[in-house]
């Protein structure tokens, strides 16, 4: 058995992030790649496009020829061959010839420029041209838009649809990601069930569950669920078992700390508690601790108080693992009414932002519905006290914690 | 065969949004809910709690038994009987004793207020205890957080963590959601292969497939994607395969206005095109039909084109079939260079916003990289004509076009 007494939030993160984050990768197929975290640079392997080629639909021709035609001196080109989209012209070019293309179809050789198809009058087997076109005018040269050997893009990239079709482009059929980390989440609590109109006495439903989940599939983690009842044994059982087949385990319930708990102590039975109790509010009991170097967060069991748990310990250490980095983007508001918050301990109050204002939202710690009437956390820190209305005060808004792919 | 002639953005725009969405529904697990849009409105069907619990460890009593406790005039309760979280205890209270009782566990009968833990002293068995507790302390009232009846989301509510939290203890294990679309995805062009560094004499990558099912993902629908050549028979078959098995098609390729094109002839074959060529740039080919009452976006194969129409006609269109309703999000920046822009024409010109600076990315329309070097469209509509360095602008991020869930 450990023992516990309350530290920092400064202190926890710090002890946390000491915890060695292993950055796996994987080779997957680009079709699944959208929104994944690039874990290689892309250098380009082959000229795109890959031949000079036709922008327009129209006809290739040699720009020496027209130079000199105007409506009152046309000039007459023999159409030799005809192009489409994929296919080669065995043809090259000779002085007053010209060849039918379609936009993206290569130029034959010799050509080296193309008259669009409207600029241009068919006439059994020519085309009358009136004005003149530019050395290489709607051509679109080979490599133009990349050049094979070209870096275009750099690891840590979160890839989007365009991503993925510039990587395609590239000559890239997979492409190596960041694994999205497994997360065994092991909600704990004898009187928890399955969601039902019918509740025992004693029991109510698991919402944590669902809760958990979301929270890590958000993080773009993948999560693996399961609940356990209060019994010290099963619960080493359990953990040993995630903490076998995941990255991270995080639990919520059995962290009393006055008690030590359940959690804790099998936290402890099984590797190290490095922390347990935090001044934070709400949250106190959170633990963290580490089996077998995979960081272990221990969240409570009440819903507001593992939320804020998972916002402020958890979730950037799971998008970290992503090589995502993300710091918490603390905006400077005004206090829309008097804000309770006791010294010593970091609050953390669920509010309600409308433009600067912020507005705390006056619930006791175990009304969960509070967190989806809110938008955002006020941040008053150990040293911040009571906040007047009018005042200025720090506000971290739900939307700034989640990553946008 | 139909014929054409360029329409103006808001035209199209109007067409479009003329055309019937369908919103449909799909009862699902609540576990699978999470970024999901609500179908239903959630009446809370059990009050939460669903009885009296406490709110701390400690033990159950009868307030007014400890009105005259005090330091110099200790209290000793009688303890008969100890409740864990999901346990019930079968004892009423008589004055004088106390319960012991965890965090959640249903308040025993007679008892009303909490004494917390660390506020007495066990010895033997009894408690000590040296201050008074108030009615209801450190009690959790039956149905404060949610009461039964009370409506708790309304349709429409983009799913997140927590309202999966908040429905589950409501009482719901399963939720009516909108369905997303199934879009199918046609990419044309007999030039288009997978990605190779071997390509053949006159072939490309075929990336539009990748952008294209990331940019429906992105907008919360599902792909279903395939390539067809440039053959208007296979295209009859391969348009009339996907407008009966999805809710949308999308084609790329095949709308060339000069020609009308494989693509455009083949919807007109099937259903009606409503329009073919608007006065944008890039990306004037685009057409729209409706097949059957489902709407067809004729898409080009350029893919800076094809994604500027997916952006401008397609994308708020399939989040309206979820019933997640989407504007543009114009914001008013300045031009830090030359913006050469046509009246006459909505130019959508890649662009890269710093601050409230933004920079025209001068390439050519085929320079599909310039889509991730850039962050943002400069929105230059037809009245809007060249615009000044240091003149204002409308902008267009990236970023505003996406729903973050």
């Amino acid at each position: 058995m450990y023992s516990s007494n309350l530290i920092s939030v400064k202190d926890a993160l710090q002890i946390i992030g000491n915890v060695e984050i292993i950055l796996n990768k994987e080779h997957i197929p680009l079709e699944e790649a959208n929104t994944r975290v690039l874990a290689e640079k892309i250098e380009v392997l082959i000229d795109v496009p890959p031949f000079d080629r036709s922008a327009m639909d129209g006809y290739a021709v040699i720009a020496d020829d027209t130079s000199d035609a105007s409506p009152s001196n046309p000039l007459y080109l023999e159409v030799i061959d005809e192009i489409g989209a994929g296919s080669v012209s065995k043809h090259a070019l000779s002085h007053g010839q010209s060849i039918r293309i379609a936009t993206g179809a290569p130029m034959p050789a010799q050509s080296n420029a193309v008259v669009m198809e409207e600029d241009t009058e068919q006439i059994d087997n020519k085309i009358k041209i009136t004005k003149s076109v530019a050395f290489n005018r709607d051509v679109a040269l080979k490599g133009e838009d990349l050049k094979k050997g070209e870096i275009i893009l750099k690891e840590g990239q979160i890839l989007g649809p365009h991503h993925l079709s510039v990587i395609a482009s590239s000559g890239y059929g997979k492409v190596k990601v960041y694994k999205k980390p497994e997360i065994g989440v092991i909600i704990t609590g004898n009187e928890l069930v399955e969601p039902t109109t019918h509740l025992k006495p004693g029991k109510i439903v698991n919402s944590n569950k669902f809760a958990l989940k979301g929270l890590v599939e958000e993080s773009f983690a993948v999560s693996h669920i399961k609940h356990c009842g209060d019994d010290f044994n099963v619960m080493v059982s359990e953990l040993h078992d995630y903490i076998e087949k995941c990255d991270v385990v995080i639990t919520t319930g059995g962290t009393a700390i006055s008690k030590g708990d359940v959690v804790v102590n099998a936290t402890s039975e099984l590797g190290e508690v490095l922390f347990h109790g935090v001044a934070i509010k709400p949250g106190k009991p959170v633990g963290f601790g580490v089996i077998h170097n995979k960081p272990v967060f221990m969240l409570s069991g009440y819903p507001v108080a593992a939320a804020v748990q998972f916002d402020i310990f958890a979730r950037n250490y799971i998008l970290k693992m992503q090589n995502i980095q993300k710091e918490f983007d603390l905006m400077k508001c005004t206090a829309g009414d008097d804000i309770r918050s006791a010294k010593g301990k970091c609050n953390i109050i669920r509010a309600k932002l409308e433009g600067n204002v912020v507005y705390p939202i006056k619930t006791k710690a175990g009304i969960n519905k509070s967190i989806i009437m809110s938008n955002c956390y006020i941040f008053a820190d150990e040293d911040t006290g009571n906040i007047k209305k009018g005042e200025n005060c720090s506000v971290l808004k739900y939307s700034s914690l989640k990553v946008c792919k």
